[in-house]
């Protein structure tokens, strides 16, 4: 993509409402803007992340046997009501008369899925989507962190008993760590123990750290899991092994499983045939995951002074290449020339690359733009390569760059994915 | 995909409320099932169709030079006060207090890109977006063309001058051509000239001839153009040829595009700096075409007494094998074993490829479940076919079947794609 073609607005500075770091960097990147409190658009480098932390998501929910559906943001109240949380949800709920804008979905998906379940050759099922969402958030100050319409995985699976159930869930949560693991945030993610309800002792969490995170979670680091603040209160030890040197560390929720056993089937009355005939309600659980705030908390917790770092599989392109002119116009022909070869090669090697071919940029604003957009590898042809006869490649996560001698395009194969 | 695993809930019959063809084969062919009046879930076959829609717009959007983005379904009422259009469409636009779901994004585009605008070389630039939108539509019966929650294509071009936006708004005409003929709908679509505001003599809409229709157009048979309603009432030729002998016909409409002029520029103060210096105001067009109203109109023009008839780029998959097992248990085998080999042969192949590998389903339901999905190709596995040591394939648009010998996949590649 060449950025002198790209709508990519790059701001020095950001209105000083936006206190969270990740609306700020995400702003100035050029990635989104704001549309409102706790509304944003996703501008073109944003909505590539996006997408790229989606198809992360969506493969690995294939894997698991997920089917992917879309379901409306729309429904009618009547649903809420069969639940009740209609009013438990009260304050957070976007109502329109009778309508709501859906929150979450185990209210639609329920009767969906039930009403094509007959016996248990129907079971087990499990599907998803990736959807829009609404909650009326009064604490919409957090960027894409807390947002009032928000881009949501949610799955939900069905099953005949809670073997099964116990089975997939299990195999859920390694997908999620999968996926965690591919978004670049494997590292520093945490399966977490929360608050199970009345069908199962624990819920599950996914918190990645952050000295930003709203949460607070208690770090086992012999087992690498954690258990949340509520959990805390009655149990001040590790569930898997029983240590109780844990660490208390600040934290953003990913992700959460829920074991929901009975809690909406009994709601809508979704029972299958066993196979003696005999009926039995189908037992649920629900696997939630969020491809905006996970957006945000990348940004968030990947950063530097300069902006932000983007880890290589979410990263909008993976090489910027940038041509810094300077007043030689012979040599800055030379430069544009090199730029351009490369550029055209790496398209041909089907690598994702932006080139800022920009002419009437200054070199220092190119390369504070390019720290600040933050893709994984930096080429830079300028005078100073030139006169060594080799370009320079920096990694956004180092802090010194390579010189290298560009014979042909095999010369960067060692960069490719 | 086997079938076996897929959630494909076909229905005998639907609900007597649902009057248009659209709705009633696609909820019995397990594509979409309603959620309430003019609200939609798309089904795991519904999806595939729709993203295979989706994809094709996508991508000659982008051929046309189109950036995509995602806006938000929330927006400011005071947005909307902005342009007047809060009053003006005060009927369908869903609202609550001081927050509207986005019926369309003029009011949310022009300040997003405007304030970005500059100078001459910010211009032209052209952001789309496939999204959701939001109209209460008090006539919401037909199917998925007439939607209260619907997924849109919409993209907004800003120019210096009205000569540049009259090259794109042609460039854009020709784009939408060619994604009515990838969608199979170019044949029976035609451009239809509309009334165009004070800005220009004619805005366009993209007519698909239906019986069904709730649009009135006059196609001018020479030209392969028609003009609207609205139009013959002062106008009645074609305009282009003169023409006097036109054709009445009733269409759905599939897309609308629209040279807006200055009219949202001027309301948000959009101005460029011209090569003086001097001060103008941007020059706008806008592009609609709406991928599940476009899913609905296949259904409702490609369809026979047995089912739909899905044109090959948009069919969820290009190939349906079946396995018709009878009573003999070694010859059912024998079905299995090659319907297994055929499956798996054109996965490995990247066939995109359905197979009815149910063993509890009689023959008659599977081919009767199989016209009703309407994949382009049915490839049938069964005693006759086994006894005549061939297979049977067959077009779905066409009545009678072929045999052929099958030795490996090879004797399969003549119909791929």
């Amino acid at each position: 993509m060449l950025q002198s073609k790209l709508f990519l607005p790059l701001q020095k500075e950001v209105s000083q409402e936006e206190t969270s770091i990740n609306s700020q960097l995400l702003i100035r990147a050029g990635f989104i803007d704001k549309e409102m409190s706790g509304v944003y658009n996703y501008l073109p480098l944003g909505l590539r992340t996006l997408r790229k932390i989606e198809n992360i998501i969506r493969e690995e929910m294939n894997s698991l046997g997920g089917q992917e559906i879309l379901m409306p943001v729309l429904s009618s109240i009547e649903k809420w009501k069969t639940t009740g949380r209609d009013k438990l949800d009260v304050d957070i709920l976007y109502r329109m008369e009778n309508t709501i804008l859906n929150p979450t979905h185990e209210e639609i998906v329920t009767p969906l899925i039930g009403k094509n379940i007959f016996s248990y050759k129907d079971l087990p099922v499990a599907v998803y989507q990736i959807q829009d969402k609404f909650r009326n958030e009064p604490r919409a100050k957090s960027g894409l962190l807390r947002c009032k319409e928000f881009i949501m995985k949610d799955l939900y699976s069905f099953h005949t008993d809670e073997d099964d159930l116990n089975n997939f869930y299990e195999k859920a949560i390694k997908s999620y760590q999968t996926v965690f693991n591919r978004l670049g945030l494997g590292d520093i993610t945490y399966k977490t123990y929360a608050l199970g309800g009345s069908f199962s002792p624990y819920s599950h969490e996914f918190q990645t750290v952050s000295n930003t995170g709203e949460d607070t979670i208690y770090l086992c680091e012999k087992c690498g899991v954690a258990i949340n603040k509520e959990i805390i209160k009655n149990q001040k030890c590790c569930p898997e092994c029983q240590n109780e040197d844990l660490k208390e560390l600040k934290a953003i929720e990913v992700g959460n499983i829920f074991k929901l056993g009975t809690k909406f089937s009994d709601a809508f009355n979704i029972k299958f045939a066993d196979e003696s005939g005999a009926k039995n309600p189908v037992i649920m659980g629900c696997y939630g995951m969020g491809p905006s705030r996970i957006l945000g908390t990348i940004a968030e917790v990947f950063n530097d002074d300069k902006g932000i770092i983007w880890p290589e599989n979410v990263a909008p392109f993976r090489f910027h290449v940038l041509s810094l002119l300077g007043k030689d116009e012979e040599k800055n022909s030379q430069i544009q020339k090199i730029a351009n070869e490369i550029y055209e090669s790496l398209l041909k090697e089907n690598q994702e690359v932006l080139y800022d071919d920009r002419l009437d940029v200054s070199p220092g604003a190119k390369l504070v733009g390019s720290d600040l957009i933050g893709l994984p590898y930096r080429i830079i042809i300028s005078e100073k390569s030139l006169d060594l006869n080799m370009i320079e490649i920096k990694q956004r996560s180092e802090s010194k760059p390579e010189f290298i001698e560009y014979v042909d395009i095999s010369s960067l194969k060692k960069y490719f994915k």
